[in-house]
């Protein structure tokens, strides 16, 4: 299907004439009904020659162009189709083999220890079908046995946590639990930018993102069931079974606003394996490593950990040689996924740019569009609901005139914070980190329909 | 996994004496700090009994219990897992083989016209994972080529339709887009009560319904391109490709409210085949038989169609012998999903009931739950977002003590619509009806905590 997916994926191709220069002016003026006219027209010349060719080719015409001869109709409309599912799990369609999830080759020197990138340009809305969730594994994924699976919840010392406890899956599950929509995006997404190195497609720029569905239960609720000394307790660790020992520590700050999540469920229904199965953390802004996969134990103390994935990785290099520590919350950042890098306008005319946007901060405001590499910018319009911690899809119409155009998206969210441009983050950051890339990014419309992913500011 | 899911599901295993009978009064007692103390002192009589022995039998304490031994962790906390994925679409655990879409045995007489339920008691949240999508085909499913589809726009006379179109799912999808969370409900699901059939599972109930993200064109904006004259074009009709040739009317009034949309996006990826790939009509707050898969065309015109999907089938059967038709909105509704009819308390002590709340109105109010069977009710929390015609998770503490129990939640719609008891209904309706039940459902809990589908009026 020539719909925009993968690196080979290919802009639609639009009927001859889809647009005429008059029909192109017409886009950029306001309102719903200018808007209207505009797509209206731009199809109507076209559209009236090819409309009743078309559906007799496909016996598709049932009304005003007469009886469809039986032997013209696709089998699909004639014969018996498959029964309903007897047992098993639903698959997509045979003709979207092509959108997957895809490790980068050789950006990693083993698969366990490993990325693959979600699909984000085949994607919509803001949900991430769990089938395409990026994977960040340190380790390699297991398929944890939920019966034998416990979560440990115990203090630094004895008086911060007054009653150790460990729950099984089915206690945890027993308990008050709250469902709630937020973006995971890993630390590390974007993070080849920093060189300049152009990653050709959006999935591969931006694809360590995704949102859910989640629930679980809130951690706040078990910490007061294992009586915590909130005085002393100003601190928890976090800790996944899988062999990486991952250990992250999360503020008290963040549990007592009761947003954090011992999460089971993900879009509806459990977690999956290589997310985290049976048991996650969800840190609802926190880069997609504080969200500990397979939790086993939650320790409570006075102070950070400095755990070797606060102190080794997930630190921001400076320019003067010093790194950043602790940096874990997401900054507002946007992506436009249509049109992007590897995808081709097969025509001029109308299109609608899409793409997400997000803030580890809470909601996005704004998100403003340029086609003409920042010189102006529009408004987009945001779908609703906005949600807090949460993807927004955003959208603008723009018709192609057919010249080089260089397309941006930059958002804005609810604290006032401004997505920055390379030129900005570079002159805080300088050029040699890995993490916490959230600059704008560039896409390039060639002459011949070519998306490119390109860097604006050297 | 023992929680609840299936037939054969069952609610979790507490630990012994998990719950005084003083602290079963705690839960009803209001207020956030009651009910964590009265959590937490549930859980701490048994819990510090038990916590330290569960702890180093499974390996998973590594904190302040001592270095464990090495030879006591389980495999995945010393191996290498697997690698990330390099192809294909991502699975649920191997654990969770028993949460499936599911037929009713001798409910159709072929397996193409019938119907596969959603596992409602297993799910979570809102969203209904697309691979348990409920189905229901009229003559089986396909996975229609989308490069071969088209959708085409006529009028029932030339002066409805200035323009009639065909579109490419190219051209469609090129279209501004819009991505909305809605329910859809089959006219039929709980059609079984009406007979006093009390069909034994929630899944069975219940489960022809399902709640995704769908994304399309709203179709107000294809009739605008194709100039339809709104003031003769009041009705519209949507024609599927499949052999079945569903047809079904749908008045202007929706459409022009801009909440029809034409979808190809489900959430977040394509549609899956069986439940109308690349195209269906989404219709929200209107009952699952109107939202044509396969869409091919849409046909707008002066009148009601009378389609035989309006004529025949789906037409509300009275008293009197006489029947309503064009009943297609589905009114308010809800059902408790746990505990529900299959499953089993272990034992008694705490619980949080759970439910979903929809109607095609608009937004749930308030879902009140009554475990007396009606005698008392108490208000759930409703989960956020609340969303127009869609699902709402709610949610009630409860302590079960032991004795028998009538589970039921009663939803009220932002008209102030309240959810009808069966008596409610019956008196108004009958009870040789087979479509659009919304009667409150009744769960009865016994003594040994099995949990049956049970009818209170006659």
């Amino acid at each position: 299907m020539n719909r925009p997916s993968g690196p080979s994926g290919r802009l639609i191709k639009a009927p001859e004439h889809f647009l005429s220069e008059a029909g192109i002016r017409d886009v950029f003026k306001d309102g719903a009904q200018g808007r209207r006219d505009f797509i209206r027209r731009a199809f109507t010349a076209a559209g009236a020659a090819v409309a009743m060719p078309a559906a007799m080719a496909q016996g598709t015409s049932a009304g005003d162009a007469g009886d469809p001869d039986i032997l013209n109709l696709p089998e699909h409309s004639r014969g018996l189709g498959r029964a309903v599912a007897t047992d098993g799990y639903g698959k997509p369609s045979q003709f979207e083999a092509n959108v997957q999830r895809r490790p980068s080759p050789g950006l990693t020197q083993t698969s366990q220890a490993s990325v693959s990138f979600a699909p984000l340009q085949s994607l919509f809305g803001i949900v991430t079908p769990s089938g395409l969730h990026f994977e960040r594994h340190h380790q390699g994924w297991w398929d944890v046995d939920p019966s034998k699976h416990r979560l440990m919840i115990n203090g630094s010392d004895e008086r911060i946590v007054r009653t150790p406890m460990v729950f099984t899956m089915d206690e945890l599950m027993r308990l008050p639990s709250v469902s709630r929509f937020h973006f995971i995006e890993c630390g590390a997404n974007t993070g080849m930018e920093w060189g300049n190195v152009a990653v050709p497609t959006c999935q591969y720029t931006h694809g360590m993102l995704s949102c859910s569905e989640f629930t679980g239960v809130p951690l706040k609720l078990l910490l007061d069931m294992a009586g915590v000394d909130y005085t002393r307790g100003r601190f928890v660790l976090g800790e996944g079974a899988d062999g990486s020992s991952m250990t992250r520590t999360v503020p008290m700050e963040l549990i007592e606003r009761g947003e954090v999540i011992v999460a089971y469920g993900q879009n509806g229904e459990m977690l999956r394996p290589e997310n985290g199965y049976p048991l996650r953390l969800v840190v609802p802004g926190v880069q997609g490593v504080s969200w500990v996969k397979y939790l086993r134990r939650i320790e409570v103390g006075d102070q950070p950990y400095g755990a070797k994935d606060e102190t080794l990785h997930y630190v921001d290099l400076m320019p003067g040689g010093l790194h950043r520590q602790y940096t874990s919350l997401q900054e507002c950042k946007s992506v436009v996924t249509t049109p992007s890098g590897g995808q081709v306008l097969l025509d001029r005319g109308f299109y609608s740019i899409t793409g997400l946007a997000w803030s580890g901060r809470g909601k996005v405001r704004q998100v403003d569009v340029s086609v003409d590499g920042g010189r102006s910018w529009r408004g987009a319009r945001l779908e609703t609901p906005v949600l807090s911690k949460c993807l927004t899809r955003f959208s603008l119409d723009w018709a192609w005139d057919g010249r080089p155009a260089l397309i941006q998206s930059r958002a804005t969210d609810e604290t006032g914070y401004v997505q920055p441009s390379y030129r900005q983050l570079r002159a805080v950051r300088g050029s040699r980190s890995i993490y916490h890339n959230n600059a704008v990014q560039t896409w390039q419309v060639g002459e011949n329909g070519e998306v490119r992913n390109v860097q604006l500011a050297a």
